[in-house]
């Protein structure tokens, strides 16, 4: 017997979240149910008016609850560099390096034509559209070495080369802490070949 | 620079569920600014309103959309067997398994004199009552075997021995599928203790 159908609707949709399978989003909804329901309530608010609070950021793209964004907005942030990431929550992980003091640009996905992903998905247009008013010395494209990933920096290098901007991306190589021993083929065959004098 | 401070009442609001870390509720939240707002929207909703549907069963303890709940219920359902769990989503573990056609009660909480649970918090009197109404010949204490699982099943087993029902506790060993190897002493010991003529 289904001991509580009511249950069902919460728990497939904590089940949308991705990484949140099945056991975990059952795991979730059952505490829902099982706390004082303030605890409930009160996030249902905090989901609902964080949402309602945010936008994007008509420069950078990025979500904000301001728009323009805090570092658009910025008179301390330098425009000679332009940081070029995935999604906004990217920018959180190249703040907390605490080293960049530059713009950035939130491309929303990355190309992928598989998944019906192309150029207007990521919103080259305006990218350049950015660069052009913002006119910096160096687009740095901070996205992860995945297939995707090396397909957009590909597609913006390739985009970008008349413009006489500089484009970089990150490093990649073998991360620190890693083991040779359980680095995949293409990590250690990509860190030999761009391996460096010491 | 705190890319979101806005976000972070939320972060803090899904960190609060157990077993979801500091990344994991980043990831989150993120994902639910980051969606179109009917996902996150919906979300809160169908939290609110699943929350508020619910109960406790008069009865037996257990959370439910009625009271009493489908399993005090139900005329389907034998008066012989009384199956006693820590809290709700374990019936319907036990419901899965499709053999168990008796009644349940709920404790709520597992004995823990250090965390201030004692007899009261997990319903005793309560239970002593239900057994009493219903009078069933046996009562199954579907606990775990911890710590605070053992001290609760010592204490209900006293309680209910001048009763006259039967009181058992589910099997302990070593799990089907489970290595020697890997089992701890404790289980191994209880084990080896625990053999049966095969």
């Amino acid at each position: 017997m289904l001991v509580s159908p009511g249950l069902e609707r919460l728990i497939q949709a904590l089940n949308r979240f991705p990484g949140i399978g099945r056991k975990t989003a059952r795991r979730l909804a059952w505490h829902l149910v099982s706390q004082d329901s303030s605890f409930a309530l009160e996030l249902a608010d905090t989901i609902k008016s964080t949402v309602e609070s945010f936008t994007t950021c008509k420069f950078c793209n990025m979500l904000a609850e301001s728009d323009p964004c805090p570092f658009c907005a910025s008179e301390d942030r330098s425009d000679e560099l332009l940081c070029v990431v995935e999604n906004t929550a990217d920018i959180q992980i190249i703040e907390d390096m605490n080293d960049y003091r530059g713009r950035y640009f939130v491309l929303g996905n990355l190309l992928s034509p598989i998944d019906g992903l192309g150029p207007e998905q990521i919103n080259s247009a305006f990218l350049l559209q950015r660069i052009e008013s913002l006119d910096p010395d160096e687009v740095v494209l901070a996205l992860k070495p995945s297939p995707e990933g090396e397909a957009t920096i590909h597609f913006l290098s390739e985009l970008l080369k008349n413009n006489g901007v500089k484009v970089t991306r990150l490093s990649t190589g073998i991360p620190f802490g890693g083991d040779l021993e359980y680095s995949s083929m293409l990590t250690l065959s990509n860190a030999w070949k761009r391996r460096y004098p010491v």
